[in-house]
């Protein structure tokens, strides 16, 4: 017999992730670590082909390398945790004898385990952000092998007191939805 | 002052995910598939561009022939309710005078509404398979836009009794990750 699914609130958990910019020095626990690696390991990923690494990184040089080549805050203090998130070079036998799409495939799986460890950690009380490293410079500096890429890194820590805060925003329901076609609007 | 971080185990929530194969006839309460769509729409995106839009099927017909045309397991029934998730084409405006990548951008987040939409609702005991359709297929059924692409869809119901399962597997957290470098193992 499978497990019941879990009841946890994720709508409230959902909303209460956000990109955090200024984090305290204070480490995250070798056990929450674990948890947040462990998250992303359970991602979904097209055709379970888990086209991901993940590298922890604590050294202080590394990551004030990493985030000066991403696509983050101007202003910002680095958080005592980063893991970045390669991607796998696209996997032909995917394909399953279709043509066309497929080399997107990493791309639409490696955000599933950014996002999975994200939200791990907020569930743990950790502060985290999601950054789009500059793929060449990052992989340089990871020593990343060749036809693989760090796609993405997220940090983890706590966020400092009085940090600055961006006001989250989404666009309404109304604005995404359509029913049964694209471009059909109708009450939800 | 901000919202405590919501206290929900989302790990045993992730776990808990699974791909259904078979539904029951029971359908979605609209209440909850509101809460689905919002779990969706609060996920995150590059820049928060939130590059999609969610088309909400129920016609029969219309699932029936968007699953007909997508990679999912040949041996299924149909969920009660299908959310195509279309993206938008790439925002050159996105790059901010960095060259390169940014065309998978969309790709990036796309996939982050669907997986939203899939916690949310396991979270609601309902049952949720994440599908891949042959773009120019479901392009053409859902009448997407040029230049917009069904990159994913979500079906939700329940689990038929008896129902054919996979099961889970991932690779062992030594398998992926590597520490300070790529390359470089070592014990966590």
């Amino acid at each position: 017999m499978a497990k019941k699914p879990a009841k946890a609130d994720f709508l409230a958990l959902a909303k209460s992730r956000r990109t955090t910019y200024e984090f305290s020095e204070m480490p995250v626990r070798e056990a929450d670590i674990r948890k947040i690696l462990e998250a992303g390991r359970w991602a979904p990923s097209v055709h379970n082909s888990q086209p991901w690494s993940f590298v922890v990184i604590k050294d202080k040089r590394t990551i004030g390398a990493l985030l000066d080549n991403c696509y983050y805050g101007d202003f910002h203090t680095c958080p005592p945790l980063v893991v970045a998130v390669v991607a796998n070079p696209p996997d032909h036998s995917l394909l399953k004898g279709k043509s066309g799409e497929f080399s997107m495939y990493p791309y639409l799986s490696i955000s599933l385990p950014a996002l999975n460890m994200a939200y791990e950690a907020s569930s743990l009380g950790i502060s985290s952000c999601i950054m789009l490293p500059f793929i060449g410079e990052a992989n340089k500096l990871l020593k990343v092998k060749l036809g693989y890429e760090a796609v993405l890194a997220v940090g983890f820590g706590y966020e400092r007191k009085g940090a600055f805060r961006k006001k989250r925003k989404r666009k309404s329901l109304a604005e995404l939805i359509y029913k049964e076609y694209y471009g059909q609007r109708g009450r939800l």
